[in-house]
């Protein structure tokens, strides 16, 4: 079995972390959080959200975020756009691509999204064609792949119709995610093979929660199913609102710790992203979420 | 690629994890420990040790603890014997089974155990001797074998020459510990495959420490290397001594969870595992070390 060569590594932890920390943090440590993670050379940084800062105050001020970072060649600052109003917000704010996000679960989507999977992909299809006309790439997540806090199981087949419905649209790559972290390794491995009967593999990326420890695991058996992009946080940012003190997302330092282990390709600088973590956490006033962060930093 | 079916966990937090927490507990606490695992499922649980209370104050009340727990028909209560002292002790106080310990690193066999690795195994000849002649079944533990703190790599060969060593002095099975959690499943997959050219897959045993957050992924690793059983600790019970503040052992939680995904039979009853790591971690006064416990004790 051999595994991938190189692996791109989407760190969304100035979106999907942030967004579930507590506390909204000053647009100055969110641009010093973009930078840093840029200067360690990750090539596709999720920056923000445009959703309303009612909903999401973590989120408010992405637009300044977008504005003051210091852009590198070469790196996508992507944000998330649930509409067409916040796709119009984040093209003049200057997000290099954006992203929409369905549910696999329709409890979930419910309770998440307000309307129904059917609804909220045809509220993306604004958003695509809007893309489409601007020259942007959007990019496709499906939460609950291996799981839902409401309605428990989900079968592949229902993952499989979501990102099919994505990928349609004209999604350049679909994220699925284990938002509860509920999975384990052989039912992350049938999920992709599932899938990969549709849409090719290369488009297709692993997006996995630690809140059961699963994460690097199911990030291994999805490397051995030929996935190469994979969406992680630095210092573990984001707990699961699903379970009140429990991890979130996966934490890139050990993401990329494993992968160095493996010889895989990656670009980014581990170094570099354990000080970018460690300063982070301590604007959040928070414990450091990546053991090899921990460990490197207590040696 | 196959998995094994069926999977026994070594239980190692009465031994290798209260070794290595700050303090010493009550005897009582210990026992109820022991009893909380028994009822739990475990076939074999590592229950104390005979060492020197002096260097080792944490183990003190090994030979109570074995006396006042209630043995349960079928379950192996080890414990670790350095020298035939040791064993002497350990055999008075009705040990089911005894474990040595050696080093693959030269380093850490002098730092550790103030002697040279070929010294080491020469103090364990009385001990497999008298283990012989009451026949108690010898368990050999082999460290450092994916790195040391004090040389950093360490090659498979050299972890093959020791647990040749093992072998050959009579142990039944070898347990190979990652003890600084340093190792990635690249790795781990290689070093079983090398020592597997010379001791049979079942008699060889996995011990990965989660410093680096690679021990579940380094289990998965060596079960698609055919190896069925695995050292946890209950709660993750155990630092790393290498590393203050970092994890140590992995949660047998945590790998219950996964194998249980996997629809590995272990026998142990997960729920009653977290009942009892949540009980230890309040006498402690530590938070849990298990993901899978926190997530399921915030839900």
């Amino acid at each position: 079995m051999s595994l991938p060569q190189k692996v791109n590594i989407v760190e969304v932890g100035p979106r999907d972390g942030l967004q579930n920390e507590a506390l909204p943090i000053s647009v100055e440590a969110k641009v010093r959080l973009v930078d840093d993670l840029s200067a360690a050379g990750f090539g596709h940084i999720e920056a923000g959200s445009f959703v309303s800062a009612r909903w999401v105050p973590q989120m408010a001020g992405s637009a300044q975020v977008l504005a003051q970072i210091q852009r590198r060649e070469g790196v996508i600052y992507s944000a998330l756009t649930p509409n067409l109003r916040g796709f119009d917000d984040a093209l003049a704010a200057g997000a290099g691509e954006v992203a929409v996000f369905a549910a696999a679960s329709e409890a979930f989507s419910q309770r998440n999204l307000n309307c129904s999977i059917s609804e909220s992909l045809e509220r993306f299809a604004p958003v695509m064609a809007a893309a489409r006309l601007h020259g942007l790439r959007v990019r496709g997540y499906v939460s609950c792949v291996l799981g839902c806090p409401y309605e428990g199981n989900v079968s592949p087949e229902q993952v499989v119709a979501v990102a099919n419905e994505l990928h349609a649209m004209g999604c350049y790559e679909i994220s699925l995610g284990d938002t509860i972290g509920i999975g384990t390794p052989g039912a992350a491995r049938a999920l992709f093979n599932a899938v990969a009967a549709h849409i090719p593999r290369s488009k297709l990326a692993g997006h996995f929660h630690d809140t059961y420890g699963q994460a690097l695991v199911n990030i291994y058996a999805s490397l051995e199913e030929g996935i190469q992009v994979f969406d992680s946080s630095v210092a573990g940012l984001g707990g699961c609102p699903y379970a009140k003190g429990a991890s979130g997302n996966v934490a890139t330092e050990d993401v990329l710790y494993m992968l160095q282990g493996l010889g895989i390709e990656t670009g980014v600088d581990l170094d570099q992203v354990i000080q970018a973590g460690q300063r982070i956490c301590e604007v959040l006033g928070r414990s450091n979420g990546s053991r090899v962060a921990k460990a490197r930093l207590s040696a």
